[in-house]
């Protein structure tokens, strides 16, 4: 599929993705590398947290999100570039062997106010939802 | 630093984190496993893109945030668990022998309202902003 222009895009387009497998081994060593926390790393310390088992970091969800999307027929001319998200929400753990594939629908075409590049240090902005257990009454 | 319950957060609260460089390397081969796109893995091709050089991949620079968080003084018993962001931007690309750090404030506590995991197949909801080119005119 060629590339696309602004102009070739309009709300309610819809694109897929091809598929992938997330490997135990990879979940494992991606943590290992990013995301070092038990449950990420240790069958057994993830049987006994939240998570109930092995899952893979949310890193590593998003970053082979984006393999898909980048091998997708989504195809923007200049290439996929984020700016950042309005929302961003992981509902379920991802577990070894399960298969991910990626569905994307064009929700808005609007013309950017701003240079995506400003003059400053900050590199990522975030405003997060962390899961914090409560102290037993 | 002990483990922090619930309780233990109240809003204003701030952490920060160690350094960490981020290597020319580690940019082309964590792109070229999650993000293969030309500005994240070669030099001459990222000249002539929007990022005017080299630049890591946004996931990259996103997983290193949470290696830097891991190892801070943050710790929420049982783990740093995000469910999402609510808001999630990179203003400015990431570039071979840039240092990296944190800095964490907590906005608010309060209770769940939901379970963070659900019965369902959707792994990853986000709604994203991307940067397309406009054709010449």
């Amino acid at each position: 599929m060629n590339e696309r222009y602004l102009e070739d895009f309009a709300a309610g387009q819809i694109y897929g993705s091809g598929r992938i497998t997330v490997e135990e081994d990879r979940i494992k060593s991606f943590a290992a590398e990013f995301d070092p926390q038990p449950f990420h790393l240790d069958e057994d310390c993830a049987r006994r947290s939240i998570f109930g088992g092995l899952a893979a970091s949310g890193w590593h969800t998003a970053a082979l999100t984006m393999r898909l999307l980048v091998e997708s027929d989504f195809k923007p001319v200049g290439g996929i570039i984020g700016a950042g998200f309005d929302e961003f929400r992981w509902p379920l753990p991802v577990r070894p062997g399960d298969e991910l594939h990626v569905e994307s629908e064009v929700l808005e075409v609007r013309p950017s106010k701003s240079r995506p590049h400003q003059k400053g240090e900050v590199v990522q902005v975030s405003v997060g939802n962390l899961v914090v257990p409560r102290r037993l009454a």
